[in-house]
Formats: C-alpha cells, sequence, structure tokens
C-alpha cells in the first residue's frame, strides 16, 4: 500500500500513449460546490481530447465552460511485497485540468463523432445508418486541451526494505490486462452480415 | 454513443457487488474551486468504503472532512449498433456521495489495513514483516458511509431504432474483461518460499 512519490512524468508521448490505450475516463466536475465524477469514453485528436453525451446529461452541463479534471487509469498488476507497507499496484494514469469547452458547429461535432467511432472501429462510419439532425443536436460534444497535464505510472516488481528480502515470504507482481473477448453479434443481424475484419484486431489497454 | 438515460439501481445488493468486484477506484475532491479526480484502491466492509495513502497526500488531505464523490467503474463492453448514435458501452458502475472521514485510532487503522489486504490476499496480513508504528502513522486512511449512493448499468445487446433492424450492418457486443495474469515472483524471493495457493484463485471485476 505504499504511497510514497511514484515517478510523475510529464512528456506528451507518455500522455498520449496512455489516453489512446484507453477509452474509458472519469471526469471531475463540480456541482452545488462538491464533486462529480463520471465514467465516460474519451477520445484524443492532437492536442485535445473529447468527450460526448446526451445534450441533457447534467455532467456535460457543469463541465461545459468550468473547470474539469479528466483522469484515465489503467491497472497493469497487483504488486505483493513482504510488507503490507510496500504492497502496491502496477498502473499508468493520466489527469487533465482545464476547463472544458463545447463543440458547437454541427459540421465539427459530426467529424469528431466520426473519427471516435472510426478511432475504435476502424472504417465503421461509413457503412451505418446516417446520423440524423435530430441525433446531432441530441449530442453534446465537450473537449480540453492536453496542456495542463501529467502522466504517473508504476511497473516492475516490488520495492522492500533492504532488510525485509531477507525474509521467508512471496513476493512479486500478479499482471492484470483488460482482456477483449470474441465478438457476440446481435441475434436480430440479418443473416447476410459478416463480421467487420477489423473487429478482431480490438485491443484496449 | 447513445447516452439516453440509463437503468439507475440503488439497492444495496447492487450496489455492494460492484464495489466487492473493482477494487479500483476514482476519488473526487475540490481544490482551490476546481475538481481533482485520483486513481486509488477501495475496499468495502458493511456500510462504508474505506481507501487510504500517504499522510502527505495533497487528495486525501482534501477529502478529510469535505465532500467527495468515489466511483468505482468497470467496462464490460462495446456496443456496436447499426447507427452511431445507438452505439454504447457495457458497463457497472457505482457513484457514492458525501463526507470523506479519517480513521483517527492506529489500532482502527490497522485492523482496517489488515481487512485490505487480507481481502484481496486472503490470509496474507499474518506471514507479512509487521506493520511498525512509523509505516501506521505515515498512511492515512479514508472512509465514507454508503448511503448516498447509485449504481448505474448496462448491458445486452444493442438497441437501435425498429427500422434499422432491416439494414445490413453488423452489430454486436465485444465483450471486455480484466484478466488475472500468472504471477511474476520477485527474482529476489528466497528460493524455499511458494507462491500462496490463495492467489491463484484471485479475480477482478
Amino acid at each position: 500500500m505504499r504511497r510514497l512519490p511514484e515517478r510523475g512524468r510529464y512528456d506528451r508521448a507518455t500522455i498520449d500513449a496512455i489516453l489512446d490505450a484507453m477509452p474509458l475516463a472519469h471526469v471531475g466536475t463540480v456541482i452545488d460546490g462538491a464533486p462529480v465524477v463520471t465514467p465516460t469514453l474519451q477520445w484524443r485528436e492532437g492536442d485535445r481530447v473529447y468527450w460526448h453525451g446526451s445534450a441533457a446529461s447534467r455532467m456535460l452541463r457543469s463541465a461545459a465552460d468550468h473547470p474539469v479534471c479528466l483522469t484515465v487509469s489503467l491497472l497493469d498488476g497487483l504488486v505483493l511485497a513482504r510488507s503490507a507497507f510496500h504492497h502496491s499496484v502496477n498502473y499508468r494514469s493520466v489527469m487533465l485540468f482545464g476547463q472544458a469547452e463545447k463543440v458547437s458547429a454541427p459540421a465539427d461535432k459530426e467529424r469528431l463523432l466520426r473519427a471516435f467511432v472510426d478511432g475504435l472501429y476502424p472504417g465503421r462510419w461509413t457503412g451505418l445508418r446516417p446520423m440524423t439532425p435530430q441525433e446531432l443536436k441530441a449530442t453534446t460534444v465537450l473537449s480540453m486541451p492536453i496542456d495542463e497535464a501529467s502522466a504517473k505510472l508504476r511497473c516492475g516488481p516490488p520495492k522492500d526494505d533492504e532488510a525485509d528480502y531477507a525474509l521467508p515470504i512471496w513476493a512479486g507482481v500478479v499482471p492484470v490486462q483488460l482482456s477483449v473477448l470474441a465478438p457476440e453479434p446481435d441475434p436480430r443481424n440479418r443473416p447476410e452480415v459478416e463480421i467487420p475484419a477489423t473487429l478482431k484486431d480490438l485491443r484496449l489497454g
């Protein structure tokens, strides 16, 4: 359970790699003075991250033009040490701080949503039933810059107090990872449709 | 990318099952008026959740006696629909709202930390190098009640507009899950130590 200062990393390559590895994010906003942490999916384009949701969403309305914190975390392993104190986890995380901005032009929104869908499922957008103006209107897209950002990560074996290495206690790492399983077709798929080949290459984490 | 109102669940059995399935939590606090979302591990005991960290942690100091939001989320699948709008994810999440309280009595802290370690790794605490008073002092344990809580989840196949089911578009779910891989012993383990049997039963999610 060690929480001694871990390595903070601020280089953009590290930050971008973590953001790109994991769409699940937790967005913090302040509503009536209290924090609210909402899980959502994020995607990155250049120097900004984006997320979206229903135009009616309280979280999105509380985020637009207000300070937010968007955090992406990946759990990579459980670290078992020889003392309780040095138990830890291996992880990668990014925290972005800044003001959320609403994307207003419908054409920009549509382009961004397309990048989001095609980013997860390459080439999918073109084959879908086109988005309607009503759907676009019902969808809010928010963004924030990647400028006030930090990455933190831990990897590798436990770090014990030197004297404790002599103890006959099993120590080590139990790696964990997000696995993508075999796609389950919708029972209502038309008989002639085939699974997109790109879905088989899908990886998270 | 549908964010139409999903099923909210408030029953304690659902909330507890999600908290117990996933130690990774995201804790939201407010620092200087702005939200901060920090990944940490939580554990539950009865009607409260607990988390801990360094006594020097800014997050923990900003949480104690202040409103916090603790969110636990599990991504269970990617949901591909016939329109972009109805794309979604399968997930389970819990949001807890309330005031964080610091556990002050050293004996309580130690008991709780033991429950945390033994909760993840049954029987581990007894075999560890004992915690020192200094380590206990350097560790802050926080808790909050599970009273203002909600669970949200989505499962199952995509839900498309009725007319879209006639389209020849592949739709379905790509399940994802957190896998626990084979433990990696610390290279500095003493040759005689054996891996604890309980580690092989470890599951997350």
